[in-house]
């Protein structure tokens, strides 16, 4: 099986990770917008390629993982290449997913291609575990709880503000919060009630500390509806203690059973080291998926919640129902 | 969709209960081998049936959900009701699946229906939860612990030993092994590091509890390997404390990314107070899923890991993608 990936960030990264443990995957190329002279990728055997190459379908390869940001890059990225080759993406704009999703379906549609959008961990494998867990349990009541975790976002935000060098903002899901939900109390949350944000800020020389402060715990729907802390640090400190991507979470799900309302708790939790690492790792999966399925003559825009379990794995259905069943 | 179920045990009436809480899915009759005028069953709608008005695939019906024991009945009934009926069980002797899966594939094949085998939380959802992650992060290592709940084999296993008038036997998983394996550490168990039971037992007047204690202890298999604590309680005491089924469990599964080997903890537990009921509400969503199936013209043996995750719910995809993604 042969992939491209376009876009080499963190998540590019994360994707070529993923594929040099994959036995069946064979990365060609690393596309990309920038000069590709201007870059090294970790595999030796990989080209680098402009992305212009991609143009056109010419592109000798079953899959492309598209590593773009949700804002511009994928909505205009996905449906364009989705007429030409097979393509997955983390598309995690929830509010836009409707309309994406049909971009992506019609294109793919019309190149006989499989477009899977929003892949990932959430969307993705949070998305997969609401959606078990309220077919099998009618009627109850889902909670995401994020982290604890870095948000690129978050981070940057602060990093927008006069007198800020550098940051790093953790997310941290209140232990009180999740312990109630975990009981199966069904409680009703305001966003402070849920989660708290802890921000280790560098500031530039000179700058106003007090004032950057305020001006982070303010800040209307990043920070203002929680409890916020802000740590001054110096750049190397940030460098030794903050240079990690780690993130996780938890979808907890709690329903009822039975005329007498038997209670049934069900959690999915990720502890990552690294976020676009196990991202990627999702991607590459979806990716083999979708390379199978459009093999059988599947076509169109499809989502985690379309893709049968059994072809993420290399392995037989026999190995399968012997070893994981 | 016309719903109908074979056996009104524990399991049977689990499914009874969650079929009530499905608004797409009726419950047409409950077939039994007993003599039907013997059943009650809570659904007012439904008649009770004898088993053999199911001869020939005449029953006006979608799905039969097959509610018997794996040692005997499904490797009998579920190949033989899958000619004729979309079928659904709950086959657990892990060691046989191959073979069951043959026979109920031959059969489904034949008569042009869907026959799924294994479902319910494990195998069945733990099962899904050991292949998604096994999928993403390959060469990682899996982890299930169970309980704490109350094993009904081992339950079944105390009552026969002489002197026992009743018994209940609960599994508990040990929770420095289960922190062990969160941390990531791919810790090597023993048996006895895994998991301990705990017994409540009724004895006869006049029994020596010393020594079914000591049988109990000694069991091999069941108890030898394990550290097992016995309690002695009356009759009052086990139907006040010990009257429901509750159980639950974990599958955790730790794999890395990267050349530095990032680590990942990927964690699915649940907490269940009714363990039929569950289970049952696990094979009324795939029950749902395979008639879905049927109807696109799927055929043929199917676990768990072969459907798709939108067939479990009613919801249509827009619904999904819009609500649950």
């Amino acid at each position: 099986m042969k992939a491209g990936i376009l876009g080499y960030g963190n998540l590019g990264r994360g994707v070529e990770a993923a594929i040099a443990r994959a036995e069946d995957i064979e990365l060609v190329a690393v596309y990309t917008r920038r000069d590709p002279a201007s870059l090294t990728i970790a595999t030796g055997t990989a080209e680098v390629k402009s992305a212009s190459a991609l143009e056109g379908g010419k592109e000798d390869i079953d899959v492309l993982i598209i590593c773009g940001g949700s804002a511009t890059d994928l909505p205009e990225m996905t449906p364009k290449y989705a007429q030409w080759y097979n393509v997955v993406d983390s598309f995690d704009t929830h509010a836009n997913i409707p309309i994406h999703f049909g971009s992506v379906d019609a294109a793919a549609q019309k190149g006989g291609r499989v477009g899977l959008i929003s892949c990932g961990w959430d969307p993705g494998m949070f998305s997969l575990n609401r959606l078990y867990a309220t077919a099998i349990l009618p009627g109850g009541h889902d909670y995401t709880f994020w982290g604890k975790g870095v948000s690129q976002g978050h981070s940057d935000a602060i990093r927008r503000i006069d007198g800020v060098e550098d940051a790093r903002q953790y997310t941290i899901p209140v232990e009180a919060a999740v312990e109630r939900v975990r009981n199966g109390e069904n409680p009703e949350f305001t966003t402070r009630e849920k989660h708290t944000r802890e921000c280790f800020v560098v500031a530039k020389d000179g700058a106003d500390k007090a004032g950057i402060e305020e001006e982070i715990k303010t800040m209307p729907n990043y920070f203002a509806d929680y409890d916020t802390t802000v740590h001054f640090i110096t750049a190397e400190e940030m460098k030794r203690d903050h240079s990690g991507l780690p993130h996780g979470g938890s979808v907890i799900y709690s329903g009822e059973t039975g005329a007498n309302g038997n209670r049934h708790v069900i959690e999915y939790s990720l502890k990552l080291d690294s976020n676009p690492e196990f991202t990627g790792a999702v991607l590459t999966a979806y990716a083999r998926a979708i390379v199978r399925l459009n093999k059988e003559g599947v076509t169109g825009g499809k989502t985690v919640f379309d893709i049968a379990p059994a072809y993420l794995s290399p392995l037989s259905g026999d190995e399968l129902r012997a070893h994981y069943l």
